[in-house]
């Protein structure tokens, strides 16, 4: 609606100003007053209180509050009773889902030797939340299946798919057996998902200390570590195929969707499967025989880890109530002034395992001060541009089930309206991280320059570049020196943005800081208010950084004349993944002409001992060359149009150009990333760039159709996947052309 | 004196012969009748057993027979009865050397909370030869200094120059502190010495479960590795200034040699030191607080491991008895029938450091079953054509002490007539391994052709060459395709080739099997003949495969009319080390720039974590460009002449050359590679291409002048070291040029 005029709006664009901390010259794509803005920021930056955010979080984290629970209802009304206060619009969107809880957990090593696993985690005297009893979940994984099953126990490492290619060389099966895995490698729900396609009746998961307990420091309440009845809870649901309520897929949880039977929700693991603590899975693994396991799959218990089967029997009995929920988001609204239809979403979930208090608490405190600080500000005169909408969302920790359902809901609206949405979930201390749509990659590089490490008194970016400098890769160095943005990593899963980016196309990004917080915590007994502030953020000194940093990037996506979408990082990335592939490919290759070469010589049978079970691998399949030609092609046509829109739009004379239309093609740029077809055998993941691994769960594919095809060398698919992919960059590269030429 | 007929001989030295196998075709580099020498070889082969290898080790390892112990005398008398028995003049030579022993041990936590160590190995049912006591010295580090010390405790991880590195980075001095560390990655007498360097006051040693325990597979006595009592004894000489007798260095320990002050001797530790279990460790380790480990620093242990200083304190006394005592080498001589002043002398000593079956028993049979073949092969009328001397030497444990000071009392014999050094050392099961002068690098590739694998039937060098083809790296794989022969590694020190090799300059090798048997017994008190029939190798079967090469591999060099001494192969592994050189260079001063340059970007301040006490690694020296262009010249020169002799010997027209003129230059080629000046520092290292290494004991420096000068920093040195090491391979290839000129 708005149009600017060609010479103010190119002076404008021209314009930067000195930075609040004196020194650095703050670059503000898109603004035409940019002082302004820095001071909105400024005024933003100076009423936020780690006093407020500490008070909030001790008030949420007080008792258990997971979805469902009596205190998750209390914190939403807490919730938006504070955006009432502060002048919001507040909506309780509620959705009635599916969220089964345990009514009986037995684990028994029947024989040799026996033990009753006790699944309860130690009451600390340190540490008054633990004492909490009644209102607290135990242990479990949501959405195993029920179970009651008997057999020898396997111990499967990690339970990843190169783990059970390790297990055949053993020659073990472990069909009719219990696995016993270790949490780690892959996201959990991949775990017994894996289990049960090799055969599995049953799984078990642990934390070993090698990985999160007293290897890697001291325990809690010493230290921040995982201690010997500590339990890392969470779903297993198979989020990689559609995440939200296992019952209604692709569509609200509400009145009128049809519901697919439990039995046949295809989400619900297919075993039982319980986490359990080391100290709880020593008496299992010490009761293991068989080959002593390779290297690389021993733990820091201290005993000789074997891989079984047997002589260790034992039983698993799980009994779950398989109750229907209500699950509430809170959604507070602040108008925008000019742009009201345009929504700029950030969102942090509510409900946690337990206390929660670093997740998701320590994230949604500062989303809480975020929200009042913009409130402050409109009060003042000085509204966002665009609506702000404050999402605390219920129900993540099974399984994302809040934001889906409300994405679902909301499908049309947002796809016409979502400019951004922006994610926290647990914060701790130390680096900045952010992954997310390289469409704003540039533009969180501006934002990261504008926000100063509370620790080292320079920019989040100057810091992270320092801790890049220092810890890096070489490849990781080198891109230092000869890129102008910190590259940003792609978005797999894991928490809210899922739905967001993957489903419906929104650019999205997830904030978070660490690298000098231990996660010990994490899922269990222990995160509460007295583990965070001893061990995460004391002082919630980055939970008010977190604030300013999310405060920053939403006011100013809210308030930016032209919004700062860029897509030569976009392309520069997309180019690095297709050299990955590439690589990936040949990598295949050459592994597979190797592993056959020695096999038809018959290294194995002269390399490997014959005193020992493990035999040689399998032969492999004959890597084909792929013609990458199309993505290549389709690449090279988005590097041009990116660089050609990107070159108008920095230019910043927009001339007559309709801003509304030109900031509407430009943030739903990312819808025509994603196609309605979805991925192979997963339609409700849209995206054609970024996905979760179908068999690691949270880690990203990046370019998931070809990639996924490679590496489960369904190579006859390949040259399909790449002509597929390449069809959305070139449709891409189009939509980029037809913006570009808004611009006269 | 023998010379034969230009026809006759080229004649002969093209001969191959069919291999014993049937299949491979056998070269036999240097024979005029090659189905002789390998009828020779077979009969050899053929009268070879594993039940008199049994036999023999039973007995010998029937009680603990550390050097001057009462059964150490009977096993010299043992030894020696069986040689005259089988014909040979046998001499059993004395020294009378310096030996400590232990008459008071004792390591107690005195604070804050106790514990006494209780410094014992468990009596195991399982195995009888456990029960021994009285004849068994205690655990102890043999030259250790006495001392009674208190301090706080450090933990230095394998307390190597990087540790010492990293600990200054916690700001973590030493200097008055009782420092514990771990075994592995250096010999164990390097870390008394940089303990002492560094200013700790006493030092205690244990095996950690991570590296030589329970983390690696099944305990003894259910399995091979260290149980939580065992502990592995040893020398802490300063071996790398000297071995032998402390107190006669370059001198043979005989009446009439003057003898250093004990106080004077300079390769007794200046600091007490004590090996201990990991049990015993565990109560001290947990003690300690202070900073938590880098993670590359943690073990098995169950428990958070931490830095110190401190609170642990402990008490350390030592008291040894500084006993002189008579140790005894047996020496055994078969006459050469043809060239009697040439000696190929075999070797393995005899002493161990309890019951010792593994170490050195299971290699002492394999050199008697071959003496006892050789002499039945002299008894049937084929003597060998040179003197083959076997040699069983004592106290090798406490440092090379019986081999060093027969060396060092037969240097001028020795330099003229000495043949080749041929070692054994405990001997395993699985792959053959072969470190030794390069100059006969392709000789031992034709012997492991002709040696057949006892488990998979193929040569030891196909079977060799199948393990690198599954397990080598990208270098080693790509090595395998491009040479010819197996490249065999350079030897450090370790065992009594070291006074042969890298004192007197005479072609050594060493020689075993291992990759299949678990050393967990590695001097405690389980090395036993229980232990060694179980896991080390059942059945002798590796005992009697080893017996087969080294009689091969004597036999050969015995009786070869022109010795297969060949120098291509030596030039190509010298060129690959000064690369390797010129790579540590590079890396060196790109490190120094790195490292500089991320101070002065202040990266480090940024980028670590001002709540923990680890800070910035201290500035490096800059790294200047050195010369190599001496060493690359004389490099060229070394490769133009030996190609010229190696062209020569192989044409196999000798013309009238005297053989035994031609054969003394070839087999005192070695000789040419040392220099009376010694290595910087300690005199006693003679050779300029091997050399133990100064900080790491046994791990081999080549171009040693050079290496460690880089790694040491000693920049201003390192163009003098290339210009003395150039000048000693320019001279090399003068001695190559003038054996060539010998050859018409």
């Amino acid at each position: 609606m708005q149009k600017l005029k060609n010479a103010v709006f190119a002076l404008a664009l021209a314009t930067v100003a000195t930075a609040a901390n004196g020194a650095a010259v703050e670059h503000l794509t898109g603004f035409v007053d940019v002082d302004r803005q820095l001071a909105l920021e400024a005024s933003l930056t100076k009423s936020l209180s780690a006093t407020e955010l500490a008070a909030w979080s001790k008030h949420l984290s007080a008792h258990a509050h997971h979805a469902g629970s009596p205190y998750g209802k209390e914190n939403v009304q807490f919730i938006a009773e504070l955006f009432r206060s502060w002048g919001y619009n507040v909506e309780i969107e509620a959705f009635d889902i599916l969220l089964p809880v345990p009514k009986e957990r037995e684990l028994i090593l029947e024989g040799p030797s026996g033990y009753r696993a006790t699944l309860i985690e130690d009451i600390l005297e340190e540490d008054a939340s633990s004492a909490e009893r009644a209102e607290v979940l135990p242990p479990y994984n949501a959405f195993s299946k029920d179970g009651d099953v008997r057999g020898e126990l396997v111990f499967v490492n990690y339970g990843i798919p190169e783990d059970y290619e390790m297990l055949e060389r053993y020659g073990i099966d472990v069909t009719g057996k219990i696995v016993i895995a270790k949490y780690g490698k892959s996201w959990r729900g991949i775990k017994p998902k894996l289990a049960a396609e090799h055969g599995a009746i049953g799984a078990i998961i642990y934390s070993d200390p090698a990985d999160d307990g007293y290897a890697r420091g001291d325990v809690y309440p010493t230290g921040p570590f995982k201690n010997s009845s500590g339990v890392q809870r969470g779903s297993v649901m198979d989020m990689p195929l559609y995440p939200g309520d296992v019952l209604t897929p692709g569509e609200p949880a509400i009145k009128g969707t049809r519901r697919l039977e439990i039995a046949a929700a295809p989400t619900i693991t297919k075993i039982p499967v319980l986490p359990i603590s080391y100290r709880d899975a020593e008496p299992l693994l010490r009761a293991l025989g068989g080959e002593v396991v390779p290297l690389p799959w021993r733990g820091a218990l201290p005993i000789t880890y074997h891989i079984g089967p047997g002589p260790a029997r034992v039983k698993l009995k799980l009994v779950f109530d398989w109750q229907r929920i209500t699950i509430e988001n809170v959604i507070a609204r602040l108008e925008g002034a000019t742009y009201p239809d345009e929504w700029v979403i950030r969102g942090n979930h509510h409900d946690g395992w337990n206390h929660g208090a670093s997740d998701p608490i320590s994230g949604l405190v500062a989303l809480l001060g975020e929200a009042k600080a913009l409130a402050t500000l409109a009060a003042e005169g000085k509204p966002p541009a665009r609506t702000v909408i404050y999402a605390a969302w219920d129900a993540e920790e099974p399984g994302l089930i809040g934001s889906t359902e409300w994405v679902e809901k909301h499908r049309l609206e947002l796809n016409s309206k979502a400019v951004t949405y922006l994610n926290t979930d647990g914060n701790g201390r130390g680096f900045v991280s952010i992954g997310g749509s390289h469409t704003l990659e540039g533009f969180f590089n501006e934002v990261l320059a504008s926000v100063i490490d509370p620790q080292t008194k320079v920019s989040l970016a100057a810091r992270r570049r320092a801790m890049l400098s220092v810890t890096g890769d070489e490849k990781q160095r080198e891109e230092l020196e000869s890129r102008k943005d910190l590259r940003i990593a792609p978005l797999g899963s894991g928490s809210d943005y899922t739905p967001f980016l993957q489903h419906l196309g929104i650019a999205s990004a997830n904030f978070g800081f660490g690298g000098e917080s231990a996660h010990g915590s994490y899922h269990t007994l222990y995160d509460t208010f007295e583990h965070y502030t001893r061990f995460r953020d004391p002082g919630f000194v980055y939970a008010v950084t977190l604030a300013e940093l999310l405060g920053r990037t939403t006011l100013r996506l809210a308030n930016a004349q032209v919004l700062p979408f860029r897509f030569t990082g976009l392309a520069d990335s997309l180019k690095l993944y297709l050299t990955e592939l590439e690589a990936l490919a040949e990598k295949k290759r050459e592994e597979a002409k190797r592993n056959n070469k020695l096999l038809e010589n018959n290294a194995y049978g002269l390399a490997l001992d014959a005193k020992k079970t493990l035999g040689a691998p399998k032969a492999l399949p004959k890597v084909p060359f792929f013609n990458f030609a199309p993505l290549q092609n389709a690449l090279a046509h988005v590097e041009d149009s990116a660089t050609a829109l990107d070159k108008a739009l920095d230019a910043g004379d927009l001339g007559n150009v309709d801003l509304v239309v030109l900031n509407r093609r430009l943030y739903q740029s990312e819808r025509a990333l994603t196609s309605t077809a979805g991925l192979p055998g997963r339609n409700w993941y849209r995206h054609q760039i970024y996905a979760p691994g179908f068999y690691t769960g949270y880690g990203v594919k990046t370019l998931p159709r070809v990639r996924e095809a490679i590496e489960a060398k369904l190579y006859d698919e390949v040259d399909h996947q790449i002509a597929v992919t390449a069809k959305v960059l070139a449709a891409f590269a189009v939509y980029l052309e037809e913006t570009r030429a808004l611009i006269p």
